[in-house]
C-alpha cells in the first residue's frame, strides 16, 4: 500500500526523533496524502477516518471556558452527563480524559500485565501501547482465545474497527466473568458505539462485569479535535486513572461542549438515522464500483477488492483519501462523505451513478 | 486556614472516590469558596490563581480545529513556534502537552528516581507526583542541597510560585552540571517565565545543560482552560515524553490559538508592561492595608500578615477569593484584578484608597 510505504520511509529517512518508538499508522494525515499525490485537486476529501462529518454544533463557548482552570464541579457534571448518556449506574464510575487515546496510553500502567490478548484484526493502538509497556501481545481471531490461562488482560474493540463486528453482550459478560474469576481484566473499547448500537454496550453491566469500558466523544459527535473520551469502571480503577492524569486533564471547551452534546438526545437520534442512510448510500457506491462489502459501522464502511491498491491510487489522484491497511492489502475503509459535493466527487472518482443520501429536513 | 480545613473535610466526608490519592490544594475552586462564604456577593472575584486576567484574544477558531483529528504538521508548527518564542535551538526539542500538569504527571515515568529534591517552599504538584510514583521527596531550602549525593532528580520552579524567587541562570547551569556529571537530572518549571523575566530562562542553554524545562502557555496568555504546555529537553527525552502521551495529545483549539499567540511578540511585550503596572498597583493596595510584601511575580503577589486568616475571611465575605497556604498560615497570595470594578472591590474590601492601574491605550 502506498501510504504504508510512505509512513515507513519517513522513519527510514530519520525524520522520527531519536528515542521515540515507531508510530502506528493512522488515517487523517493529509500532509502525507499531499506528498503522495502532489497533483491532486484541493481541497482534499478526507474519507480516511471514522469521524462523523456532521459535527455537533459547537455554538458559542463562554470565554471563561478558555480562560479559567476547569472547575472540579464542571468536570463532575460532564461525567454525570456521560454516565446518563452511556447508561452507567453507581457504583460504576465515569472518568473523563483528553481523548480515548490518552486512556489507552494509561491502561498498561493501571494494570501491569505481562500477557495481553487483543481480538483482531483491530485498531492497532491497543496492541502498540501494551507492547510499548513491555507486555507480550497476541492478536487472536477467536473470542475463546481471550481467556487462555496465561492471559492477564483481554481487549475487544466493540463494534470493531475496521470491520464492524459486534460481540453480543452475553458473550462479553461470559468472557469478563471467566477473566474476573482469575483476577484478570477485560477492556472493551466502545469508540464507535454511540451511533451504532447502544444496546450492545457493556456499560450498564458495570461494575459487576468487572470490565473497563472506553467511550469516545469525538467520533460520533464529529469533534475529534476537541479531545474528549471516557473510561467507565469500578470506582477504584476510575479513581486511579483520574489520579494518573492529575487535575485539569480535560480542557474547558471540551467540558462545555461535551456536557451540552451528551444531554442532547434528539441530536443523537437524528444523527443515527442520518448516518444509517449515508452508510447505505455509500454501500451502493462501493458495490456499483465492484468492491465487496466486508463490514463496518454507520461511521465507516470496509470494502475488499483485488484492485484495492489501484483504487487507492485512483482516488488519491482525485484528491480523495481513504484508509488502507498495510496488513490487509485488499482492504480499504471509507468514511462518510459529508456534503453533496463530497458525494459527487466520490461517485465521479469511482465512475458510478451519482447519488447522495436524502437531505436532512 | 479555612480553605485547607474545607479541603480536608471533603475528603473526610468520603467524597473522594476510593482508590484515589489525596489531592493537592489549588486555587480557583469557587465552589469551595461559595460553600465557605454562602452569603458572599456574586459574581466572585477570583484572585486565587496566578493567571493573567487579560486573556489573549481567542478570536475565530476554524471549525476544522474542533472536527478533525489534530494534524501532525500543525503540532510541529506549534512546537516550532514555541521553540522560537522560548529561545530553544536544535538539537533541543520541544514537545507539546495538554497542560504543564500533564507533563508533571509523566516526569516520574520518564526518570525512575528514588530520591528527589524540590527547592521549596513551592508549587506542590511536583512533590506530590514524585511521591505518588514511590519516590522519597525532600523539600530543601537551599540550592546547594539539590546536589546531595543521593539525589536522582532536582526540581526548581523558576520564578518560584508563590514567592517569585528567581535562581540566576549561572546557578542553574552549575546545579545542572553537577547533577549531569552523575547522570542525574535537573527539572526547571518555568511556568511563570514568559511575562516575568525571559532572560532568566534556561531554555537557550538546552540541551547542553542536560536539564528539562517546562513551560506553561495558559498562565501568561490567560487561557488556562485551553490546556497547553511544553517540555524542552534533549531529543531523546522529548521523544519519550511524546511517545508516553501518544498521538493527538493536544486539542485542535489549543494548537490553533497557541500557534497564533506564541508568534505575537507585540501582544506579549504590551502584556509585560500592563502586568508590571498592575503588580505595582496591587503592591500599593497590600501595603496600605498593612500587609508585608514577601515577593511574587507580575502575575501574583505574595504577602504576609499575622492577620492573614482574618483577611482571608473578610475578603471571602466580600466575594473575593485569595490563595491561602495551609503550611504557611501567615501568607496570602493575590492574583491581579482584571477590571476597574475588580480593583474597586478589592480596595473597598481592604478599606484602602481606591486605585487601579492606568488603562491600556
Amino acid at each position: 500500500m502506498p501510504m504504508a510505504a510512505s509512513g515507513k520511509s519517513a522513519e527510514a529517512r530519520g525524520q522520527r526523533p531519536p528515542g521515540e518508538p515507531a508510530r502506528v499508522f493512522h488515517g487523517g494525515d493529509l500532509a502525507a496524502a499531499r506528498a503522495l499525490f502532489p497533483g491532486a485537486p484541493e481541497p482534499w476529501l478526507d474519507l480516511s477516518t471514522g469521524i462523523n462529518p456532521h459535527a455537533y454544533p459547537v455554538g458559542a463557548i463562554a470565554p471563561s471556558a478558555f480562560s479559567r482552570l476547569p472547575a472540579a464541579a464542571d468536570v463532575a457534571a460532564l461525567e454525570q452527563g456521560a454516565a446518563a448518556a452511556y447508561g452507567a449506574a453507581r457504583p460504576a464510575a465515569v472518568v473523563s480524559a483528553p481523548g480515548t487515546q490518552a486512556l489507552i496510553q494509561l491502561l498498561p500502567r493501571l494494570i501491569p500485565a505481562r500477557q495481553v490478548a487483543v481480538l483482531g484484526f483491530s485498531y492497532q493502538e491497543h496492541a502498540a501501547c501494551w507492547r510499548a509497556a513491555g507486555a507480550t501481545v497476541r492478536v487472536v481471531d477467536h473470542i475463546g482465545d481471550l481467556t487462555a490461562a496465561d492471559i492477564n488482560v483481554a481487549v475487544i474493540v466493540n463494534p470493531n474497527n475496521p470491520d464492524g463486528r459486534v460481540v453480543p453482550v452475553a458473550d462479553l459478560l461470559a468472557v469478563a466473568a471467566q477473566l474476573a474469576a482469575r483476577e484478570r481484566t477485560l477492556i472493551v473499547d466502545e469508540a464507535f458505539m454511540d451511533v451504532v448500537r447502544p444496546s450492545a454496550s457493556l456499560v450498564p453491566h458495570l461494575p459487576d462485569a468487572g470490565a473497563i469500558v472506553l467511550r469516545s466523544f469525538g467520533k460520533a459527535y464529529g469533534l475529534a479535535g476537541l479531545r474528549l473520551g471516557f473510561a467507565v469502571a469500578a470506582p477504584a480503577q476510575s479513581g486511579r486513572l483520574r489520579a494518573m492524569m492529575g487535575p485539569w486533564a480535560v480542557s474547558g471547551p471540551a467540558i462545555a461542549i461535551g456536557a451540552r452534546a451528551l444531554a442532547d438526545d434528539a441530536w443523537l437520534e437524528a444523527t443515527r438515522l442520518r448516518l444509517d442512510a449515508a452508510a447505505r448510500c455509500l454501500d451502493g457506491v462501493l458495490r456499483e464500483a465492484g468492491l465487496e462489502l466486508v463490514g463496518g459501522t454507520s461511521l465507516y464502511r470496509l470494502a475488499a477488492s483485488r484492485e484495492a491498491a489501484g483504487w487507492f491510487q485512483r482516488l488519491g489522484r482525485a484528491g480523495i483519501l481513504v484508509r488502507p491497511f498495510p496488513d490487509r492489502p485488499h482492504w480499504l475503509r471509507f468514511g462518510l462523505p459529508g456534503s453533496p459535493d463530497a458525494w459527487a466527487r466520490l461517485c465521479h472518482a469511482f465512475g458510478v451513478t451519482p447519488r447522495a443520501p436524502a437531505p436532512v429536513a
